[in-house]
């Protein structure tokens, strides 16, 4: 059903806010996170920096619930329809992973800020 | 501005129906294309498969008018707001690529078809 083979054994996973459309973020999956998500309607991704699974939201308490899953023509790419539990996707505390816009030559914050990442993770 | 670096040279890139918030599809950028995409105003990918630029819409007519460029928390991911001309970003003919939706085991399709690929594409 899906192709881990492009990207190491990952596949992209978009997480999109099932209410609004937002699209709050982009992480990766091994297949052992994508069957957990299937499985628990919770998202998991595999963080590659730790090399480990990331249930997203184990730490802030973030969790995103999933409303849908669907897949795309190459079956390379999973979409979620989430609802984001705290508001937040973004570690950083906004909303959406993507707060900033790109205008002329500068990044531009447009997101607000619905946490204190200082707070929250406690660094 | 932008960390090139975790993909071989690669950032991952969402492009995002701007006026439905649909999001229609994934696709890599290098620098390359990322830069002709800001400069252009138009959707340029980076073809992994074909090894080159992909202007998308280059052979299909559907090109992508870009609206507004984000950047993530991480700087490995762009989103645009895109007007999709044609209608299908898909080159399956669906207005999205992730025009199937997991269903228990199944995937089902959810998109509509808004062209024939045959008809496009001639193949």
């Amino acid at each position: 059903m899906l192709n881990f083979d492009k990207v190491g054994g990952l596949i992209s996973a978009i997480a999109q806010d099932a209410d609004t459309g937002e699209v709050l973020m982009i992480a990766w999956m091994n297949r052992e996170a994508f069957d957990e998500t299937v499985r628990t309607n919770r998202a998991v991704y595999f963080s590659r920096s730790r090399n480990k699974l990331w249930r997203k939201g184990e730490e802030s308490g973030n969790v995103q619930e999933v409303k849908g899953i669907f897949i795309d023509c190459d079956a390379d790419a999973v979409l979620l329809k989430v609802k984001q539990i705290g508001g937040a996707a973004c570690h950083e505390g906004y909303k959406s992973c993507f707060f900033r816009e790109l205008t002329g030559d500068d990044l531009k914050v447009i997101g607000e800020r619905v946490f204190d990442p200082k707070a929250v993770y406690g660094k």
